[in-house]
């Protein structure tokens, strides 16, 4: 196994022809990767998931490589595929995963978006309970897609998604996160959604650092309007203070901007 | 936007990122492709569902095309995928999709398999509840991958997956018929599971000449215990009695076999 930086690959790949496969898209700075551990972390645990071999060696010396081919800002594009072919939904009896890998610019944003908040709406798109696949960031989105339609109609920076049963889980491509008190909460991502890379630093490292506790419990929708402060957060755009959802309003609190700031040390 | 048969695709194709998109496997003879417009007709219901721009005149090429190549038995997979690009889950605002076309020859089966019926065995992978992407052929298919090896796993021909309730939806990549009495019940579709071409064809075509009322209602697994006859289908395989699942059994019934004979002159 080697990493591919082609702009082509075959069409009888599994990731192109059942999504059998998952991804990282990560933030390379002048310094490096800073948040590499976590999406290496991620990548090999999705794969393990998945029963897709990928070597650790394979994975570092995509970064290599990558950081080689960068000296800027970036976004690294790692996508993991358990190869070409197999009978149906069967894999083969050897299977030849692929790594493919691509740098991107890194997307622009206002600055207003990390000041003032941005507007978000609710999607009617639902996530599906599936534990077996809830939190992997794996090759089959078209919920994501199809959310983000109405995200773009509508003319939201965002769209919250719920879970069949009305609970909040994740933005299209961002996690939530609410404070409440001294209580940080965001939602468990047991039966739905992407266990980001953001949402691993703020509950491992960031929010012990700042004294908060940290609470992983459904709640209900209707709780979400009586926070403090909400905020949206991925490896790439950082921490984004929710403004609105809908019709509710939140202001632009101190821990989102204090936690905002501390993530974006990493990236400096 | 053309019919593609190249080995290569993009890798910043929507199909590979995300499985945006959809596909057909049908079943090519020496005298055509018989069940052409339930694939088309499908194919075409997806595209529109996933907000994909198809012209019915790329499709209709695309047979064209694959029987200029194929002039005996053959299975011809397309690809519809939104094409390539994009800002993360957002698609451009002109869509390029892609069709993407290719030949393969006929699995072999067993003559058994037709005569004496299948053994199969239950999944632990369960169907997630996604009305908005159930009965579609869409590329979002790692359940079935994970089902599928399963089936492997423990030697079955087939695995029967369950909804998130414990109900029976369909095999893994076959329908699931069930006669009671002078009553031919499938499970319904609006919740979870692929829309099978057989299955609308026996539904439309093969059930009503036979003098069979249909049923399309939820029902629960136990049910399945009392049913005098028990059978899979696909547009490739055809019509599969079904012997075994786990610790049940049943017979290879008449009127599988009698479907099985009708479906099986389409493709003669």
């Amino acid at each position: 196994m080697r990493v591919h930086w082609e702009a082509e690959t075959a069409t009888d790949d599994r990731g192109l022809a059942y999504g059998d496969g998952c991804f990282e898209t990560l933030r390379l700075t002048p310094g490096g990767a800073p948040l590499w551990p976590w999406h290496r972390a991620r990548l090999l645990g999705g794969a393990a998931r998945l029963g897709i071999p990928l070597a650790e060696a394979v994975l570092d010396e995509a970064l290599t490589q990558a950081l080689a081919r960068c000296h800027g800002s970036a976004v690294l594009k790692l996508i993991l595929t358990r190869g070409s072919g197999g009978r149906g939904y069967a894999a083969p009896q050897a299977v030849a995963p692929r790594l493919l890998a691509s740098l991107h610019p890194l997307p622009a944003r206002p600055d207003s978006d990390y000041h003032e908040g941005i507007v978000t709406g609710l999607c009617q798109q639902r996530l599906a309970t599936a534990p077996a696949l809830a939190g992997l960031k794996h090759l089959n989105r078209l919920e994501q897609v199809l959310a983000r339609q109405e995200v773009q109609r509508a003319g939201w920076a965002e769209g919250l998604m719920l879970d069949e049963h009305g609970r909040p889980v994740e933005f299209t491509s961002m996690n939530l996160f609410a404070r409440f008190g001294d209580q940080l909460w965001t939602p468990p991502l047991a039966q739905a959604g992407v266990a980001g890379v953001a949402r691993a630093v703020i509950i491992e490292q960031l929010a012990p650092a700042a004294g908060l506790f940290i609470s992983q419990q459904l709640r209900p929708l209707s709780q979400l309007r009586q926070a403090d402060e909400v905020f949206a957060c991925n490896s790439v755009a950082g921490i984004l203070p929710v403004r609105t959802l809908a019709l509710w309003r939140w202001p632009v609190g101190p821990v989102t901007l204090a936690l905002q700031a501390r993530l974006a040390d990493l990236f400096a």
